[in-house]
């Protein structure tokens, strides 16, 4: 038997980044306290804050939602799902949400891309994204998360996003050399107009096994089959180039990611300006560009 | 039978990043066009320059030599070795860069620590360097190289570093957050320092694997089992993982590399500062500190 690092019962668990076995109890412990940490560190929530939690149906954003609400009790959450119509997919994410609502005890909003705007996502096949659908649909999402955060006056909004997901961009736009995008990604990225709501990432901390881990622990309903429109996703094959280096290098995710941010980070800022935001002439939401990123996007739907 | 890309002809060497097939003559000129144009592209020579060559015996730098003879026959080269005392294999390091600088009819200066220092590498073992001695030697032969180069009065050390070389020192640089390695890193560093001697990169767009071939087909006197003392180097490791992400995303070498020298290397030096040199005390050579780098690992060695 494998004692538990911390209260030397059986342990359950592995944490393979820090060469720890935990029981069940000491892990969740753990989970909490790093996401609390994260939150505190970073001054993720202010007193008077309404945050909107991203919830998917995924595993990520409902180790979130669990999470935020037992380690912040007096943060005002609620739960936001934005519904993209992908066939049987998408149905069942919205089951599980609303399930994962009602076990927690949040009111949930949920946004139907086919009844307010008439399109759903599988649409692009039709575009020039073909099968590149996670592109517009990132741009879809990120727009009506914060639109409807915005509109029903949230002041935060928390995704899911964890350390793999940060690890994997950060990779990407090192190889890129996509200084914008190394300049945006943050725990916390603040509000820079009136109608865009702060972002915050409180599981930037914890790894994607660890919430596996902490969702399953916890038996929150979750889909667990990937997006059927995704198998070819450039960021999944960009994952397991980041798993095989932490294979490599035990902490690599934490150590690249905690390098970027504390260092090369920094230096990036002090020589690039914040983009300047203008309105979309077409929904007068805030953009770098006119027509902004999704009003170009539905653009291309109403033309094919 | 495969053609060659170029001719026609039968082709026996296959550059995988770029997907092409060539003949032996056409990879040579291939070869030699690539690091013509990166010479020409960073205006690594002036009219007046001397240049030194840095060689080990390796395939990298008989290659580097090689190829600068051949393309560019007008500029004044002489081939520089440092001998750093590693029983047997520097014995032979030597032998085959006399038979290089022979073939080539260029001159050759060796500085060898053991007569001139009293010093080898090996002895680094009783120091706290213990089994990671390729940190003290890396140290000992840019020390020494640029010495030796400017007391010739030399005004260019040239050095074997190849794209693999430069992918692995960025992709460390990254991880450990090193700005200082990431705006020193460049294909022409240039003099700062009376007594600092400009360093080019002749071969910075050129393969590992694309020397290998030439200095095969030119049948080049190389040693070519690597140093006994480097079998845990982590420059190694992280090569192999640097081997495995270009095994997944084709050209990441080129791209990763390109990327951070055009965009992100201007935004970094354009809020680092080149850290102000001083004379060491000790040796009168230029240094961020005193005493220089190259002093303290001799003091170690003296105190061992």
């Amino acid at each position: 038997m494998v004692a538990c690092r911390k209260c030397g019962g059986p342990a359950t668990v592995r944490v393979e980044y820090a060469r720890m076995c935990l029981c069940e109890k000491c892990f969740v412990e753990f989970y909490e306290k790093k996401v609390r940490e994260t939150v505190l560190k970073y001054r993720m929530f202010e007193k008077d804050d309404r945050v909107a939690v991203a919830v998917s149906g995924g595993k990520d954003s409902a180790s979130l939602l669990f999470a935020l609400r037992k380690c912040f009790p007096e943060v005002r959450l609620s739960a936001l799902h934005i519904n993209v119509g992908i066939p049987a997919y998408s149905e069942e994410c919205e089951a599980r949400v609303k399930e994962l609502a009602e076990m927690i005890g949040v009111e949930l909003f949920i946004y139907d891309t086919k009844k307010e705007l008439g399109i759903s996502i599988p649409d692009f096949s039709k575009t020039i994204f073909r099968d590149r659908i996670c592109s517009p649909c990132g741009t879809v999402k990120r727009y009506l998360l914060n639109k409807v955060a915005w509109e029903r006056g949230f002041t935060k909004v928390a995704t899911g996003h964890n350390l793999d997901d940060i690890a994997e961009t950060i990779f990407s736009a090192y190889l890129q050399g996509d200084i914008a995008q190394l300049v945006r990604l943050k725990p916390l990225a603040p509000s820079t107009h009136p109608k865009l709501v702060a972002k915050v990432k409180p599981l930037w901390n914890v790894t994607e096994k660890e919430n596996s881990i902490y969702a399953e622990l916890n038996q929150l309903p979750v889909k667990k089959e990937p997006c059927p429109l995704s198998p070819g996703a450039r960021s999944r094959e960009r994952k397991t180039i980041v798993d095989f280096v932490e294979s490599r290098i035990r902490g690599f995710k934490h150590t690249f990611v905690s390098s970027h941010l504390k260092r090369i980070l920094p230096v990036l800022e002090k020589s690039v300006s914040q983009p300047s935001l203008l309105e979309c002439s077409s929904c007068g939401m805030p953009s770098t560009q006119d027509p902004c990123a999704f009003c170009r996007r539905i653009g291309l739907l109403k033309r094919a």
